[in-house]
């Protein structure tokens, strides 16, 4: 995510960073390039005139500009559902540890590492590490092995789905402290709703991030704006004449850029400067809970680099 | 689903999988023929001089583009509810399955095969299958055999509703704990939530599959695409010439193909290449749950074939 | 609901089934004789030159599309809830039934005749019949009698509000059950989500039923439709000459097409053909509540009749 | 609420009630009246031709159409999330009375008088009514009284939210029944919930009343929709002469009207023929409610007052 | 938040107050000078004749009216989901402080100062006004003090999150109660879900404020609409001649002042006019929970100041 306060008018305008420039720019060029070679033979191809007049390019602009706009929404929708689905882990983790902290049959101890309950936070705060881990594609082995220590770890790592793994284990600590009493069922149920909504965002993580946009859609537009660009130099040519190359890099560089930023934003998990910063966003998981626990060696949040938070 | 990285821009231009070219090419042949003949009489029917202009050309496309939209979203948001409530069959199965191994009375016992729990978690299992089955009106008799043996697939089989039927034995075997007092009411109560939350589930698929978009909507754009189509020749000829042809492809090309694209995904639990992989989530479910109960002996995921997930 | 598989794109073309024609015939051709007449008197009025030219008609047509798409999504919109809200009588009902049959105190008689929860069911199933009688504006007698027997219909018929009734006849029975200690305050209290959830099932389509999109919509769509429709001739006589008629006929199909597809669709509780299925719908949970009593005299699912469920 | 059947297409075409025209009659006769001086004048304005052509209209017009399309949508949604939560006002009422008078452990008393869940079920009622007098900024005092009584209805204006006073009566009730063992805590809980889905119902409905659509998009929208109709004249007057006015008429009925249908419905509780009946969904309440506690005396269901239901 | 009835429409015209022309004051007089000079000039630049026709800018104008109302929604989307949020704010904390009071084994006692649940509700009131500034990061020191005294405002000083801190505060005197069997484990879990419910409406609002629209669609929209303005006085000059400036002004100000709404209100948690009265909203939120403490002593609600809210 790219953290930037909006600059004025003058200097937005000529910002880099956080652009999709470097993304277009060999496409744009292309297609500049076969504008300007366009221009200067007033629209002949090997001695035959082609003239497309702007007419066409009205008819086909505007289906495009509408079905340009629907995959935008679509990706736009997918980057904030993602975003919404980070908020649920935060706002879950925090109110089980609240719950798991204050709703015991027992006040909690004052000393974290005398209590059986930490180990529950312990690994809520695993669980969104390991989550930002498998949708990055990472190895989230040594995040959990410094919270839970190298036996979890090797465990964690045995399973074929860690996120899980690790709701089962804050599951099965409940249930021990179920059945030693410590713990009203009633509480507990409640307790275990965050739990399933922990595994619900889980879900919808891996649903977006396994899930495209259906391909035909990327072909069929793509296939559309570059005909479109490649062709409206010969609309335009007897109109504006050298002038041309400018308006076709104005119209290209708005529908590829558009094009661009949805095909980046619609899988939110990445690296990209426009992606969602999920560590970012466990740092902070981290340090909440951590805090509910009582601990007072806190990390830092985690500042962005260069301008982009990950 | 098709499983493709986007390629860049030149190759993504001339990819055929995953493309909706095959199932327009006739209705885009015929129309770049007839574009072709018209070219040649230059506008000439039958000696009558056909002079349309592109002037109701650009009154009808944008109202054309406008509705075409409108029915696009219709179709993706049924394609993506869809998805949604596969990922709720996902988190809630999983949720039950944790749920019922670790806030039972007793501790899951560590054989799967002594302890009747199992039987529970392996009926959720077949739950999914048995929906997946319904969806595509393929038989889930193998799959529920498989699962729960030859006595149960029988009963299955009986049943008016498989899946309704199935999540019944859940609730049966959830009433038999409670009554033998191995769960407590509260929590009875609150893993029952995650069964009807699988009715949910179940009601929601059945109903994007049994309830389509108003057939009304579908002849009424598809005629009005086609006539656009068909008579744009004879709008584009006199301005543009020989180039009817080619424009008329492009135009048809995107009107056409998002026409198609939102009539295979409405209906999104198929088995063309853009539906959902029911069957790769299918197995998802069984991996996960399976290995809840601690067995492993598990499948492997599904893998894709000749790049398309089903 | 208009039940056919998509045939191909020329039997499509032709297709009456489904049609919203019927409805636009009169509308239809009102307004393409009046172009036939335009376009033979070269857009003489009485002696009077009318020369609109397209222009004001481009000005227009691009505001009408846009508010016809949005009273199109607003309807599609309502006709979508209203389907979902069904989906939810659908899974509550069999949610509802399946936790009385498992959850109570007593495993259920195999004998559904000698059972009191069998009343409890027998209510839910009658809810939904009333709950279609309701929108749908025709007696629920008889169907209530059929399920329920005499006593009970005569007090449904006394009843204002007949779904309410019958859900409180559920209640009641539900709090005898509890206070007869054969079901447990938590488990009722789950049952009773279930009724609260058809309740407001109920309340959704009272309010799709009883509040309508604002009249000034539908008025200001109507309006702007037809002025444009009827002026339309003498906008593209001079342009297109003798084709005018035909070009207006095909702007007047989409736009009056459109505006009645929207108007049919947004009381979507209707008997006509693109309305809802509640007949069929109603049918499926009758099987699906008998079955889950354990009965086995099932009445056959809901055919369609001329292709069409009502 | 305007209760009115769709006429035919004619008689639509004339209808007055229910239409916007009212509202927008100076603006669209100042505007046609100029349009007709500009006719008459041929586009002079004090000897100076004004030459605009209709190019700068096409080029603004449709971004106002997108825009007025935009603040439509937003103004529709307030309206329809208002009746949706006035929907969960009626269902959460109905499903409150229905649990008072069956799942305490006691049934409930013949004769409503006896009951001290009557004023319960009455405080509830009181509660719809006190929100629509709050949202019309009415006297809610008298609806109160009738139903409990001068002394309720003392302490109830002395409060500085009166809906909040009734919900806070109720839950002191329900707290009383759970001291007296009359009500299970599970049950008291659940009834609870009720209680807190009207809390937010009416917070939903303040949150409406009191943050309009931002201040600037209606101003930027209206100053763009009224430059662009006066200023239209000169744009069309060399095009299409003494035709003008008539399509200036046109134009801006189109454009003024949606700015006015929009205004109206997106502030949705007040007296206006477009508004929700608030006063017929609490009528329909008192009704549900009052049977529920087996009065027989009940109100009649409000009837539209010159086809207008308020 | 604005708060002003509408005027007339000729008042409307000129109102001042919450335009959003002093925003983009300067950008608009650098486009009106500019396409003052090009009118001059006759669209020479240097001795060279730009001629651009209008037809570029209907091609990019109707991408770009497109594209700035997704943006546009988009950010609307986030304002109305920020006071969503709020209201759910205001509507669980009223919840919360009617269950306190209510539902505890023993009956609230007539003086708050002796009550300890009165704390519980104090710090409800606290966590508002605390999200309050950490959303508009001023100090909520005071605040906290002049509520729950200075031992507490240390406290809260210290923590990382002081919103989380005030919640887990909640939840440890929920937790004390519970233990002390002052309220059922029933009753404290119904009450914990709304303790869950502020830290799910806190996460929501963080999850807006630290999370904008990427970054890349405001470089696009801007730069798109900076060149179509400054360029469009080169497209028109030729057609309409010195009513350029003029026609550039209407069209600048619809983009630009569209592009400076979406803008403000994107980021809603603000102090600007167009922003949420969040002050206002904490006041009602204080005033309601006082009164249900049975205080007498309210402050009054919050007055507009010049006209607006904040």
């Amino acid at each position: 995510m790219i953290v930037v306060d909006r600059p004025n008018a003058l200097r937005l305008f000529f910002a880099l960073r956080g652009s999709i420039l470097p993304r277009i720019f060999w496409s744009l060029a292309t297609c500049t390039v076969l504008a300007t070679a366009v221009a200067f033979s007033h629209g002949m191809l090997f001695q035959w005139k082609v003239t497309l007049t702007p007419v066409p390019f009205s008819l086909i602009g505007l289906a495009l500009a509408i079905f340009l706009g629907f995959r935008n929404t679509a990706a736009y929708d997918r980057y904030w559902e993602a975003r919404r689905l980070w908020g649920d882990v935060v706002h879950r983790s925090r109110s089980l540890a609240r719950e798991v902290q204050t709703l015991f049959q027992t006040p909690a101890a004052p000393d974290p590492a005398d209590d059986a309950r930490a180990v529950l936070v312990r690994r809520t705060i695993g669980f969104a590490h390991a989550l930002r881990h498998q949708l990055r594609d990472s190895d989230a082995g040594p995040d959990i092995e410094r919270l839970l220590g190298a036996d979890e770890a090797r465990a964690f790592r045995a399973a074929s789905l860690g996120t899980e793994h690790l709701l089962r284990g804050v599951g099965r600590g409940l249930g021990e402290a179920l059945r030693a009493g410590q713990v009203d069922a009633r509480i507990a149920a409640e307790i275990d709703t965050h739990v399933s909504g922990l595994a619900a965002a889980a879900a919808g993580c891996e649903r977006i991030a396994s899930t495209p946009i259906p391909f035909a859609y990327t072909l069929l537009l793509h296939r559309t704006a570059y005909v479109y660009c490649f062709l409206l130099p010969f609309g335009l040519v007897d109109l504006i004449g050298y002038l041309t190359p400018f308006v076709v890099l104005v119209v290209a560089y708005t529908f590829f850029g558009l094009d661009a930023v949805g095909d980046e934003i619609k899988d939110p998990f990445g690296l990209k400067p426009n992606h969602l910063p999920l560590e970012a966003i466990c740092r902070t998981i981290e340090i909440n809970l951590l805090e509910a626990l009582g601990e007072t060696d806190l990390p830092p949040p985690l500042a962005p680099l260069a301008g982009v938070l990950r």
